[in-house]
């Protein structure tokens, strides 16, 4: 029997080993390795201070007076997004939203808005919101659900800013992490 | 001890269903069988065509210079939303939320918006937001909460266009489908 | 080996029951005990009614003429949120977003907003979005998705007025409960 029961224990080990692994996909405290990850520019072209025909965004409310950057101003856009920082690239996606400014001592947005893709490499979108912090080096928005080829998918986008050219032009990095894909 | 080992291996065999199973439940990667789901029409009656006392939303912002298609236009909603597509059948549920027109060549919108029930068949939330490309037949949105009943809950909103009378009337059929239940 | 089926049986129950338990983290139909919770108030001071140095919220649309209750009326805001009632309490994180008021026959709102933390405790953000019916005692949001020390978090923001000063100051009472965190 002696050597069955070590037999067992080293199963019995086995079988615990599964279960926690099932359990720690739900509970890694470390970042894990994303399921899908990709680097994409957004540009963003200001109806103010374009040219009507090729702006991609509206300021649709002015600041109120709190603060002096822009508290409370909203913009709407419909944005093409890029695999590199140039502007002619062939889009692979739009994204599609709004952001508004909301911070009395420092530029700082809040965004809300959906990457659409319809490319031959991927179709379905991907919703995101958050606090983008513009002060910071790079800040960190939810990647709160994903349709098409990102059925269901979960995940971080981390904005840096690439380019800033008054509010004619700006060009923001986003490099999205899926952390749950199906 | 043969016997003891046959079946030794069929607990085995047994253990590893079980625990691969509830890894499986976060990695199909075809569309699974939705945990709930549903069809639900909304019905949007603009203030701006409708007398007051019927009508409920309102359009909050007008239209940017950009494009023929409203871009930038904002309205408020608090629709009924009911189980068949007669307009005063008794309402389920009431989606409370907005929507604004984000594109210059043809029409298409954003949404963000709640579903609130509160009936004897279901009590809670569900929140959805995401891109309506209003040019294509069907288009999905994102689930990406839910409350009470629905709690936890994530899935996908098919929307359709059920009807469109100008813009005093508009009528969307969602097809909501759960993935995530708990 | 009677002694051993039984202590078998046992290992066998002990096993089923580790399986279901990984299971049961995404299936249980009765809320089950949050991951990560905590109680924060959020202090709203709107610009109309204070004075233009201590303010933190702005009212950025008027209402539309639906109802008497401010339907489409929208406020954004960055407001700081303390561990206890008051208003001067060191600010444990802020939250940054917006809502507008959308409901004909009484007061209820619509919030989409982000905790931002940035203290010795926490780092990181969790963003929201539902509805907010006032008039019930308490009700329940979404907590959408989180970034640093809430990776990935998802879960339920329940509110309570704890405070209304007609329009000059609210004070809501969120008690966030995470059910999913890395």
């Amino acid at each position: 029997m002696r050597g069955f029961a070590v037999k067992f224990s080293l199963l019995l080990f086995f079988f615990l080993f599964i279960s926690q692994s099932a359990l720690a996909a739900r509970k890694t405290f470390k970042p894990p390795k994303p399921c899908k990850r990709f680097v994409l520019y957004l540009h963003d072209l200001l109806l103010e201070k374009n040219e009507l025909s090729n702006s991609t965004s509206a300021r649709m409310l002015n600041a109120s007076k709190l603060g002096n950057y822009q508290f409370g101003s909203l913009f709407v856009f419909n944005d093409p997004m890029t695999k590199d920082q140039n502007l002619h690239s062939p889009p692979v996606a739009t994204a599609q939203g709004f952001y508004f400014y909301d911070y009395k001592t420092d530029y700082s947005a809040w965004f809300a808005y959906t990457l659409v893709f319809n490319s031959t490499e991927y179709k379905g979108s991907l919703s995101i919101m958050g606090a983008d912090l513009m002060m910071e080096k790079t800040r960190d928005l939810s990647v709160v659900g994903g349709t098409g080829d990102f059925f269901m998918a979960r995940g971080i986008a981390t904005f840096s800013t690439d380019a800033m050219e008054g509010i004619k032009y700006f060009r923001v990095k986003m490099d999205i992490k899926l952390y749950e894909c199906y």
